[in-house]
């Protein structure tokens, strides 16, 4: 197995933070503009990309939400590379910032595509803190390119 | 074992990148500022940087350069998580792009550590990338602050 591990640490309450991964609102606002479905635990959130080949976007079911803690997602849709692997959003406070400990876990193998994901959920959380400190994010379509797959 | 993965693509030639991953200026201009010692195969770069906790920075022996192919580290200093660690930049042509697939590998433990580098490596990673194509990266100490642990 292979995980996706990163930290973010944002200057905000973790309860803003917790409110940016849990309403279609907050997640809309920092990963893709076209998010829709239900956002409450044991609902499928769904995220679509304007462009992106089909199947063009990625199912998430809650499994675990407890305000201001963790966000557990798994993935029931999307590239078959995802099926079955979970996201995880562990909170906490450390010195003025909310701090983020981000794991997308599960992986088969380290395919190249997985690189990329490495790389482009760096750049979503980095947009999760910009919108929870300023108001505004840089979801899709307007989300920072990394490469040739975008 | 553990690994951070990266990819990024660099709308410039392979021997362009290739050059900002193995001279001193080059280092210099994505990933920290105060970057010396010898970037030649056998050789160890030393990278600091400035208000880092004690030891400030890494020490990089060159284990493979294959001109505009691959790039080759271990870590010889630095905090006790990196030491024996290894880094990899793979150089290849996609579309108009040289895509460079980052892995820094033999991570004994998915420490809180090795999720900020991640994010980190991201970061500096797209520094790399804008560095390459402006002319301009964000190299600390003017890098990209991603939490408390900077």
């Amino acid at each position: 197995m292979n995980d996706i591990l990163h930290r973010v640490g944002i200057t905000a309450s973790p309860e803003d933070v917790y409110a940016a991964l849990t309403t279609i609102d907050g997640l809309a606002g920092w990963w893709t503009e076209d998010t829709r479905g239900d956002s409450a635990v044991g609902g499928v959130t769904e995220f679509r990309f304007a462009g992106a080949p089909d199947p063009a976007g990625f199912d998430m079911l809650v499994l675990d939400a407890q305000p201001g803690e963790l966000v557990r997602w798994e993935v029931v849709g999307g590239p078959e590379e995802w099926i079955g692997t979970k996201i995880r959003f562990e909170l906490f406070r450390a010195d003025e910032y909310t701090i983020v400990l981000f794991r997308h876990e599960g992986w088969k193998e380290p395919v190249e595509f997985m690189y990329h994901c490495s790389t482009k959920w760096a750049t979503f959380l980095m947009s999760l803190k910009r919108l929870v400190e300023t108001g505004k994010g840089e979801p899709a379509p307007n989300d920072v390119r990394v490469s040739n797959w975008h």
